[in-house]
């Protein structure tokens, strides 16, 4: 059997910032994991001492705190420094940019449409710098009920599908009459999903390695599982069974933009093993 | 035979008004005709005589000025305003919107694109509010070899199809930051359209009436044409031909914006002769 990685996979930009910013913040604690990799995760408390905090409330016994890669509510922010917590922000950049969206368009008047999972915590944070009038979506029919000025500005949650969001904003063009369109989707996620697809297709097994509450992981197992039936989603070598791979030729593996390396390189050789 | 006429035909709002404006502005003139129907046209210069300038270097020998619904380029207008002629402005108030959008967002620093035919009135005049780095694009692959800036205001020629804008607008969005984009296409267009489409698929045979080179008749025409083969495009009753009503059961009348009333009357009054 052939193992084949796919052009792009992995950590993005971001994600890869994130880290290097945890790394050189021994001892801080993050508000929330700081990015979808369980075993990053471990391994950063581990070996840099940083601690995941769950929950918000809980920053009495910290001095200082990173924002995840995701950001977060404006009010947590704000909570943050009331508390006098020092703040290492750890933001993707590409997080950051809807959320300056949405407070200046919101400044102006605009009402604000997510495209994106209401529960996602970047789509929290990026919906709390919207003043008022602003509305989540992931389906053009939770649109039509809903009543907008005439002055609508839309971004995306950075890990979607570009055609997805067009529908959205295909519908509310034809409906109004300003509609500002920022395409915040993420150019990583495109690359990433571009070449899951194009594995797909030559491999007759695909295994996708990430985070199984991963947006963008499972993101990748749905483009691979179109083209090519037998796709698994794992989190580590530990779920890779013998008989998925049974009078298989051809094995193509990826992975979401939260997985590090070393994960992926025990993995591969996991499936060399079998 | 059943002559039926479409729920939504003839004049929109804007041609109505312009010729409001002309009726009660005898002896003056028209920068290029006033609406696209030469037979209005006639009537107004033999009723009120209003005139019709076809060159904006003839303005010597006239006082009074009138802007045509499609608008003018500034510089014509600044040259009327620069002679010392009266000027009454019958420029559609949906048209005068795209030109007050391009001269904002070429303020704000955006490239313009505007969806339209580069050599119709409207969309000259459209074009003349902008800047710099205007594109005047019919078709999404005249877009592939430009550069724009990341910040693009897109509008529409008001009598064009919101599919074909759609295609544009998409392309823009899925390679571009941030696309403003203005839905300037006029209801007005949408209804007669949508009229002529339901009509045209109960009818065996579609008259559509309107000047040749009017672009909203002959995309009535168009429509019509794909759901009712007999689909003919004609600008008076002298045109209709006995045989094309051969056999027919159910004929469809409809008519384009610039169309007059008693042009109506008159080629269905003849239809039901034949």
């Amino acid at each position: 059997m052939k193992v084949v990685l796919a052009e792009h996979y992995g950590f993005c930009f971001g994600v890869k910032r994130a880290i290097e910013i945890a790394e050189s913040s021994k001892n801080a604690s993050t508000i929330g994991p700081l990015i979808h990799n369980n075993k990053e995760i471990s391994r950063l408390k581990k070996d840099y001492n940083v601690e995941t905090l769950n929950n918000i409330d809980d920053i009495k016994s910290i001095k200082k705190a990173i924002i995840r890669t995701h950001g977060i509510p404006k009010n947590d922010l704000k909570f943050l420094k009331k508390n006098g917590i020092d703040i290492v922000d750890a933001t993707c950049p590409f997080v950051t940019k809807p959320q300056q969206i949405c407070e200046k368009m919101s400044d102006e008047g605009y009402d604000i449409v997510i495209f994106g999972d209401k529960d996602h915590p970047e789509v929290k944070g990026v919906k709390s710098y919207a003043k008022k009038g602003v509305s989540v979506v992931l389906h053009v029919d939770e649109l039509e009920n809903k009543i907008f000025s005439n002055k609508i500005a839309v971004v995306s949650q950075t890990t979607r599908k570009i055609d997805e969001f067009m529908k959205i904003v295909n519908y509310l063009i034809t409906n109004h009459k300003e509609v500002r369109v920022f395409n915040t989707i993420c150019n990583a996620t495109f690359e990433n999903q571009d070449a899951a697809r194009n594995l797909a297709k030559k491999s007759d097994i695909m295994i996708i390695i990430g985070g199984k509450n991963s947006s963008n992981t499972k993101q990748l197992y749905n483009i691979s599982k179109e083209f090519c039936e037998d796709s698994y989603l794992i989190e580590s070598e530990n779920e890779l069974e013998k008989e998925w791979f049974k009078n298989k030729i051809n094995c193509g593996v990826t992975a979401g933009a939260s997985t590090p390396n070393w994960i992926i390189e025990n993995i591969i050789g996991k499936i060399k093993e079998i």
